[in-house]
């Protein structure tokens, strides 16, 4: 079923009054609705601004329902043994290998043993990739070997490996600022360091070295690259995720170091300038990289339903990616998603009195190495299937905590935030703005216009063991977990409750928002 | 020459009579110097216990240079500058490698770069063993690898590894225990927790487990042994050290896995215990080593002398070793203790008035897999050569800070101790107490009687890195470097100044003292 625009309206004319005086612009395109349409007087020669929707808000009983659901998740550490289950009995799930279809196994089982309806596998067509082996060593000035591995999509090097002296730059556009020439030959070491923030926006900036800056430097005739691990760990670890060739442009291999070895190869570089010439070419380096593509497998997106009542043909969707990468055991990044999903459904589904919509967890299949299942989701489910979904949220950030609730909702559903933000701010969640992009997996889904609910988790830490060995279940704090899954649960369950039929959100035009959310790959 | 037992007493009957008061039963152990006897009355039927010889005492001069060299320590970064020249110009100095031999060189050049005078390398007979490769994999129920790495002189495996159930036990007692056979067959799982404690006591207790598991594992008939890393680490790195296998019994392959791992490890085993069965024998594994022996190499003690005045050769000894493993960068083991006697060396000889011994550094070779320079040394200057080692002091246990000043000196040298510490109580240095060990390069010199001096470094966090990957510049804190530096500096000058002839330290009989400093190796 589509869901219309309609909107009915609940609220007396002081309410939308108010409503209208503290609308931005941006807001008017809101006008488009029946409703709207409707407000707006037809005897002025100048139409005035169209009268926006009215809001929608939760009944009391709703409220009271969701105040359940919050005491409820409080109680319980079903996410946090869900998690502890998917480390313990699957670990790495990177797409394409053996862990990948054993979490496919364990998601299917877990849905099916924990009552959701309608359990079953979409299938999902992944690149198979093979990391190998990686070596950096500096065989100039110093001789030393250093903690490397392969960026995920780098070809590898020849048996031998790669020598060439090293071009160090801090980003993409120091590089293409240098003589025309400059890295010509070299390895081009990217030495940009990602600020630690709470919102993850430091991995945003710094990544483009990662996932851009192979075909750039590519283009520029190096023959390799290695950059400094785009994360914040201070361990000698290094972190790895995914480039993106460009067709246009050479493919050269990537790696990445740790931090502290990129400290320790900055500092040879430092002592080893020549005057007047570009920093690095004294250092030279060899890097071998055994990684190799295979030809691409099947995975799978697995889905569940827990039903709703009168209005079980909308759907409130819940995801996470049930793939993580191959180096750690894919616990923050991202079986905390998938324990989250799971545990908010259940919750939320569980409550007094019962969600009118359906809540459907979707657990993604390779979202670090192509977002493949994300992909795959809207065509599988075709036109009729999007429309039926009232709202989309996804958790993939790590453990938490939710620090700030944020949204991508047509305006008339702000106020439901805004009152479920009331049942969660005890447990120190900030209310966001209505311009999130949710995140990578739900991007499909967004720009097909499904409403999106944002609990954004805290990633202070997260970027510590992002994309790295350290992906353990030791890194998760089990009280920001149940806290995660708690905010998570109030809100599915609110907006599957609350009074439709829910309009598709639409780009406000004069004021377009910038993305607030960083990357996930 | 060698050094005489008679003491010059500088003090009056006083306050020697206030000392036999405050001494203790073992304390009589020094009545056998000159000076106690004389002290002795000879008209009682029943020998009186023979008075103690009277505490030497800095003068008012001495202990003036003893602030200057306090306070002039406070302001110099030496010991971190040549950590960091150690750091990025050699790295891994493991024993036998192109970085042990990167290693001398580069202490031989430093050496006399800083002014020191016979500076000269002494050959040492090293091991040879090289790391390999290494991989623990979970075989069932759920099948997984593990982050570990061969512990050092294990043999290899074959080359398509070794298959068995394993065997989880906490420690050597518990393995012993349990019923005979249960370990035939098996690869044992050492899974004790190191403590984290301040002295680093904690690593002495959990370290059986690797020196001495193998072969009383190998002696139950076991095939392969895998033990929770011997460290306080909860990343996902593996710590290795050394193992020790005895003559008599099967030399069977070992690994540590990371602590994380191990947690893992012992989940699966938690869940599936077979009733009545010893815990673990559902869980199968496969360890692979390619660890191998090679032929036994020469390296090298470096040797270099800051010259004294009048008692220019008795010698106050500071030592640190130059080896390190493989794995890390080896700057907190031990390119801390390096810096430290160097820079300590030097602000020690440089102050005023000038120190009356010779301050010799020693960076001895091979501590870390089997004390090749240490045992070395003693054989090497001969008995005279060690008869002049006045005092001896040791860092060995990171950059610190000094938290405790702690000795092993003839007890009329404690009221020097005490003075010193005076100087450097303002540092947050405790006192300690006269029964300290030293380090372990200091084990045959103790044994041989050289008084030992011991500022006991703060081993809080150096577990956390200690022989593992992460042994990088930037886990260094250059303020406690500094402190640390001070205090050896101040309490080498202090033994380097004072009157002698200083006797040898004997055994108290009494009251034997117990060991306090962890084994480190």
């Amino acid at each position: 079923m589509t869901i219309h625009l309609p909107v009915r309206g609940r609220l007396g004319l002081a309410f939308a009054a108010a409503c209208i005086a503290s609308l931005s612009l941006s807001d008017t395109t809101f006008a488009q609705t029946p409703a709207a349409q409707t407000a707006a007087p037809s005897t002025t020669a100048v139409p005035a601004p169209p009268a926006p929707p009215p809001p929608v808000l939760l009944s009391r009983e709703a409220l009271a329902g969701a105040i359940g659901v919050r005491e409820q998740a409080l109680k319980s550490d079903e996410s946090y043994q869900l998690l502890e289950s998917l480390t313990t009995e699957v670990g790495q799930r990177f797409a394409g290998t053996a862990g990948d279809k054993a979490g496919v196994e364990w998601a299917v089982k877990t849905l099916r043993d924990l009552g959701f309806t309608n359990v079953h596998t979409q299938e999902v067509i992944v690149p198979r990739w093979i990391r190998g082996e990686a070596s950096f060593d500096v065989l100039a000035p110093y001789p030393m070997s250093m903690v490397t591995t392969a960026i995920g999509g780098s070809i590898g090097t020849p048996d031998e490996g790669l020598d060439a002296p090293i071009v160090m730059v801090q980003d993409i556009a120091a590089l293409q600022a240098l003589p025309e020439g400059t890295a010509r030959g070299k390895i081009v070491f990217f030495n940009g360091r990602m600020e630690r923030t709470r919102d993850g926006s430091g991995y945003g900036k710094a990544v483009r070295a990662r996932t851009e800056g192979p075909s750039i430097a590519g283009s520029l005739g190096a023959v390799g690259v290695v950059i400094r691990s785009v994360g914040t760990s201070k361990n000698r670890i290094a972190h790895t995720g995914t480039l993106s060739y460009n067709v246009s442009s050479p493919r050269i291999p990537a790696v990445s170091i740790s931090n502290p070895d990129a400290d320790l190869l900055e500092r040879q570089v430092a002592q080893t300038r020549p005057e007047g010439k570009a920093a690095g070419q004294a250092v030279k380096v060899r890097m071998r990289v055994t990684a190799r593509d295979l030809p691409q497998v099947r995975s799978a997106n697995v889905i569940g339903d827990l039903p709703g009542t009168d209005l079980a043909n909308e759907i409130v969707l819940i995801c996470g990616h049930l793939d993580s990468w191959d180096t750690g055991h894919g616990v923050q990044d991202d079986g905390a998603g998938v324990a989250i999903a799971i545990a908010a459904a259940r919750l939320a589904a569980s409550a007094n009195p019962k969600p009118r919509r359906t809540i459907r967890v979707v657990l993604f299949a390779n979202e670090e190495f192509g977002l493949s299942g994300a992909g795959r989701y809207p065509v599988a489910i075709g036109d009729e299937g999007v429309a039926n979904h009232a709202f989309a949220m996804e958790a993939d950030l790590g453990d938490g905590p939710v620090w700030k609730l944020s949204a991508r909702v047509p305006q008339q559903y702000w106020p439901t935030i805004e009152q479920v933000h009331r049942v969660v701010r005890s447990l120190e969640v900030e209310l966001g703005d209505n311009t999130s992009n949710g995140g990578a997996d739900l991007g499909p889904l967004r720009r097909l216009g499904v409403p999106i609910l944002s609990p954004q988790l805290d990633a202070t830490t997260y970027f510590d063991i992002h994309h790295t060995v350290n992906d353990t279940l030791d890194q998760v704090d089990p009280a920001h977990l149940r806290q995660s899954t708690t905010v998570f649960a109030v809100t599915a369950y609110a907006v599957a409750i609350v009074d439709g039929p829910v309009p598709r959100y639409e780009e406000p035009q004069a004021a377009p928002t910038t993305p607030r959310a960083p990357p996930e790959r």
